[in-house]
């Protein structure tokens, strides 16, 4: 059984900036605690102030440099950072992420800086159910900016960077092929992009490609007058931080002069809607008949004597009825 | 407008062994025609009879040479074979996949083989909802076997291993400290190990380090009677393809035997009736009071004049009324 919490104290002592507090928050929207819905009727109030910013781009990019990078610059701007970091939930990955997010250990004492690693695997609803809640938390705890990082591998965990209200795509020198073959998609999701390792050799032309891409789907995107800046960085000396913090200053500001912001943050507050509706739903599915309704069905599927979508019509009619 | 298909002519075409029709069909599936029902209603009388393999690895492990590897050896063994190819839906990703895919031409032209790239993003409910439908139509059309091939990367793609009756999890020396930290997930998912390049330094550690976890695994993992295989291959020469088949028909007779064949099958059913239970209530959810219903809650939610989870109450009820 699950302690009953003080959920009105807890928000309280989060919003006081107790890092403890947040934590617990964020813990007991991740494991559905049972008050869950209190949390978030108590959260809610003191949300739509964080700016939320999205980071992503391919394994080997620097991304966790670039983020540590990015914290230190909001934090001398006085800026509170919280950062959600999202691991693919792969059994292969453990041992290269767990690298990744020792770099960002100079930031753990610092109290304006609140990075939580999301380990998402077997989460009800997964990352699109669970992201949104613990991005409420950081919001109603007064972070100026949520930073939510991801590697830009799996359908998962690019999605989740459509939470953001400005997304990040980090590059690098020598990933000039990858780019091409997969330009749609990239354009599609970035606000700003990041070419670091710029010191290195083929900066000048991955910033061409990148340009050049830009201007071609320029012409084809009427009326999407954001003209999507190319900032260069090198992370690890901390070069170009201010840069990249003015891209996403300008950004912000084109956001809300184009009525955007609200625009983004309704899609957002869609998206969490419709997970919590479907897992509420899914969960209600797979307890009918006290959890032997979908067995039965499948069985019959097995047996061959229902086609699938014939047994999830079924399986929907229990729901109704 | 969708044209309309002659169904039954089309799965008598695919199960006379025309690659044309097996690849319609599984367009049509995947693009969800008009007439998906009919397509899968004709079907389930057919299907039940392939066996389907997973093969999964961390990136760089050779996953498309011992998928081409195998293809041959259970051609050898005059067994059709097809193939589904599960990219991980990444912007960032084309490039290297589309050189993964090329490793596999020298089937292309066999009659007895059919590979399917997987192209996921966008799909109405995703790899869950299209990877079973697209599985149906190879095992109606009498493949033997069928592989389902995925880089262990994100959440999505990791799933649909869990479709198969038996896992392969590709490993390749100098991965050491990655098998450590995620053997847990590792060991779950697996039933046949294969230690690819295994001519290279460090083969013997990736194989006793993988014992040794197999062995402590074993001793918590009460009534599991299945030990799992290791099984060592060059794929780029062709070594060990006998012996990963071998291991293959050894995990299908303990399934039969154990029951467990019909167990998993039923899970994957489950599954699948699930997956296409929740596509139609989102589907609901989405277009209630033409489209607007879930966009006026989100605007309640930017507004905070409402938490999401009260939303979500509000859109399930629309469903019910």
């Amino acid at each position: 059984m699950a302690v009953a919490v003080d959920v009105a104290e807890l928000v309280e002592r989060a919003r006081g900036g107790q890092q403890r507090a947040v934590a617990r928050l964020i813990s007991l929207v991740e494991d559905a605690h049972p008050q869950l819905r209190e949390v978030a009727a108590a959260l809610t109030p003191h949300t739509g102030n964080a700016t939320v910013v999205g980071l992503t781009g391919p394994p080997g990019v620097g991304k966790s440099t670039s983020t540590s990078m990015l914290i230190s610059a909001l934090r001398a701007e006085g800026k509170r950072v919280g950062v959600l970091a999202i691991d693919p939930s792969s059994p292969f990955s453990g041992g290269a992420l767990l690298g990744d997010r020792i770099r960002m250990t100079e930031h753990a004492v610092d109290p304006g800086v609140f990075i939580r690693s999301m380990a998402t695997r077997g989460h009800l609803g997964g990352l699109a159910w669970a992201t949104p809640q613990a991005l409420r938390v950081l919001d109603a705890a007064g972070f100026d900016v949520v930073l939510v990082e991801t590697v830009g591998v799996g359908q998962s965990e690019v999605d989740v960077v459509r939470l953001a209200d400005t997304t990040v795509v980090l590059l690098a020198p020598g990933m000039g092929d990858g780019i091409q073959a997969a330009k749609a998609g990239v354009l599609e999701i970035a606000d700003v992009f990041v070419v670091n390792k710029a010191d290195r050799d083929g900066a000048d032309t991955t910033v061409r490609e990148l340009k050049q891409m830009i201007s071609l789907a320029r012409r084809e995107v009427r009326g999407h007058s954001w003209r999507q800046p190319i900032v260069r960085t090198v992370a690890v000396k901390g070069e170009g931080a201010a840069q990249v913090v003015e891209a996403l200053t300008e950004h912000h500001t084109w956001l809300e002069a184009n009525d955007e912001l609200r625009r983004r943050r309704a899609g957002r507050a869609a998206g969490e809607v419709e997970a919590i509706a479907l897992q509420s739903l899914h969960a209600e599915l797979v307890d009918l008949r006290g959890g032997r309704r979908l067995a039965e069905l499948a069985e019959g599927v097995v047996d061959r004597v229902v086609d699938p979508f014939s047994a999830a019509d079924q399986l929907i009619e229990g729901l109704r009825s």
